[in-house]
């Protein structure tokens, strides 16, 4: 099955907005199995938009377009689709009342210019839009499928993952199931080195991308039913959580600062933090998980030298050690954890750049925790990067080993 | 003129990578006064590319292309031109010299396959790329122009800035000269409402565009000479900083901590900030400016009411007005100056979300800056945003009520 990806907008080709659609689209249709040959963004214009429509239906068996279902005269996905296929647009009595009861209840009276929202074709199905007020179209001739979705991104997930994956099934050889093992600690090609044949099977499939704050490796299973799919996912997760251990940290859509959490919830643990080349970055990740005020006290950016030592860090260490150190490290997460009474003290302390410090290369990173059962310590490979990624590298390499730590797969040193 | 971009790579198509050439380069067609009517992605395919050429080259006045000009047999963006044009790539003797010396300088021999990325057509001419290995092209012929570049961001950019922007000068009818105004602490429809008529101009033209961290204001003028071009626009300036004042922080890719950064530096003055809702984010944009260790001292994420108390908050200001008010967040800024011994204490609570705290709406947000001069507060207008842009909406008010203070635009009570 041919697949090609239509973006309806002028802003995009003002450049106001980036078309993060296309992207999602294209990841759901590689997982699919789909081949993806075109996308094409073409502003608000009904010609430019019937003549890319017309392209798309000879050479291709599935056309996604996303944009142009709004009320004004600018949105013209509707008009267009009819305009491709001769039909002509007549009102839906039945969407027509949803629309009217949707207004009433949130908005007030429905503007008549909404009334095309409402609108259908005789080939076109509606696709139900619980969080907007536009539907979307799945159009079905000629053995071609046209499927409509808003370009709001949050209502097109929706609509794509809910409604239009599960009518894709048959044309698809099967339904689709996918989760995603969320690694960190280790870069992509030692996950994929780690992984070996797994990589080039068929079904189900493996692929990493390597994302900001982690690596996923997606599985991703067809099969006749649901279920059936749900299982072989299962299954393979079993042999990749065999290869990559300790180093898969979640699923989904689990962040690090959200799995630490949970674990110090669960475990009704405190934490409070001493960060230092990180410069607020870790208090700033933990503190992004609503609820984090339940078991986070706190952090002390200790930039200066003597801010270390007055929240506690001995001037003795600092001197002999020099700032950035394990010592100062491990320093760091004892001072925090008596200064502020928290069941685990974590502290990190580093060269972000782009200047060396103490001699030390830029990407130099020692981090440590302290919990109740004694310390563990770590320290990052040397990252030779922007001072933004090795901040971010280091902040998520020092919440890694403190997930580790409360999970006890990591034993302290007593 | 009528533009068109074509991207190429399979890594789009895949989702691996998210097309923000395109967005780049639409923008500054935009600025131009170059209508761009399609974007188009394309694998690394070379039936699909000369295709998606063809109908450009009927359609088109400048084709753009970006990526596929590496030296692997995927990279077919050379290839694809050729052959629209019917035309024969040779080995350019001059381009090649450049390639080897490249190669023998910085990475050893060069592998012969590279010896295609010195190849041009009779229409070709050279695009240098001095901070990669593959020059882009640029063509003409029959009155059309297509550009080749390189898919990677930062070589992509250059090249069409340093470049292509000025081959372009003859057929956008003159050059062009470009300055962004950054605006904080006015949303973009205020922005637009006092700049008026300004916005409807053709040249200079004025576009604004909601940055995460900031209004830009965009002013663009065309002219015969740059020297004009710069002249219109530093007029032009005159004008929207008559209009914007004091809330203009900055130009081009100037940010808000850089901006308070340098005025720090230049006055000699220290910073230390205690900090709440903000969790850790307003200390975090702050060391993201290589250098603040010569200013910033520390932060205290003090997000338990015990630890504001601990940090030198007084229990009675807590107790009588609660830690999410104006008092504590004066408060704040009076003990982390006390605490750290800097000129300048900042302080900032509030309500991130998604719950309500004591009684007081999610957005509620308070901020304060002690100087040597007397204290200035300020606070925010009642977000309803998420959790995450709640935070970041409140650390850039906070950071841009600093800024005003340290350029004597607002008058500190005594």
């Amino acid at each position: 099955m041919r697949a090609e990806i239509l973006s309806c907008g002028t802003e995009l080709l003002l450049g106001h907005i980036t078309d993060t659609n296309a992207t999602y689209l294209a990841q759901s249709l590689a997982a699919l199995g789909i081949d993806l040959y075109f996308v094409s963004q073409v502003g608000d214009n009904q010609g430019r938009i019937v003549e890319t429509l017309q392209r798309a239906w000879q050479r291709s068996d599935l056309i996604i377009m996303t944009g142009g279902l709004g009320p004004t005269e600018d949105d013209l996905a509707r008009e267009s689709i009819s305009a491709l296929l001769g039909e002509t647009m007549q009102v839906d009595s039945d969407l027509e009342a949803t629309l009217r009861a949707r207004f009433a209840h949130s908005r007030g009276p429905m503007p008549e210019r909404n009334l095309k929202q409402a609108s259908l074709i005789p080939s076109a199905q509606t696709l139900p839009n619980p969080v907007g007020t536009a539907p979307g179209w799945w159009v079905e001739r000629d053995g071609r499928i046209i499927v409509a979705m808003p370009g709001v991104p949050r209502e097109m997930y929706r609509m794509w993952e809910q409604e239009v994956v599960p009518r894709l099934a048959p044309s698809t050889g099967g339904l689709i199931f996918t989760r995603i093992l969320r690694v960190s600690g280790l870069g992509e090609s030692a996950v994929e080195e780690r992984l070996g044949d797994l990589i080039h099977l068929t079904n189900p499939t493996l692929a990493t991308y390597a994302k900001t704050d982690a690596v996923d490796v997606r599985i991703t299973a067809k099969a006749t039913t649901g279920e059936e799919a749900e299982r072989q996912v299962a299954e393979m997760e079993v042999r990749v959580r065999q290869l990559l251990g300790q180093y898969i940290f979640g699923v989904d859509k689990e962040t690090l600062a959200g799995v630490v959490g949970n674990l110090l919830l669960t475990q009704k643990h405190t934490l409070g933090v001493m960060e230092s080349l990180t410069g607020g970055l870790l208090s700033n990740m933990i503190t992004n998980v609503a609820g984090s005020s339940n078991y986070f006290i706190g952090g002390l950016v200790t930039y200066s030298t003597d801010l270390k030592a007055q929240m506690g860090v001995p001037r003795d260490t600092l001197d002999r050690y020099g700032a950035v150190s394990e010592e100062t490290a491990r320093a760091m997460a004892h001072a925090v954890r008596e200064r502020l009474g928290v069941d685990f003290g974590l502290g990190i302390t580093g060269v972000a750049g782009p200047d060396e410090q103490e001699g030390k290369p830029v990407g130099t990173v020692y981090f440590a925790v302290e919990g109740p059962q004694g310390i563990v310590t770590g320290r990052g490979p040397g990252w030779r990067a922007s001072r933004d990624d090795n901040k971010r590298f280091a902040a998520l390499a020092a919440l890694n080993l403190l997930r580790r730590f409360l999970e006890g797969t990591i034993q302290p040193e007593h």
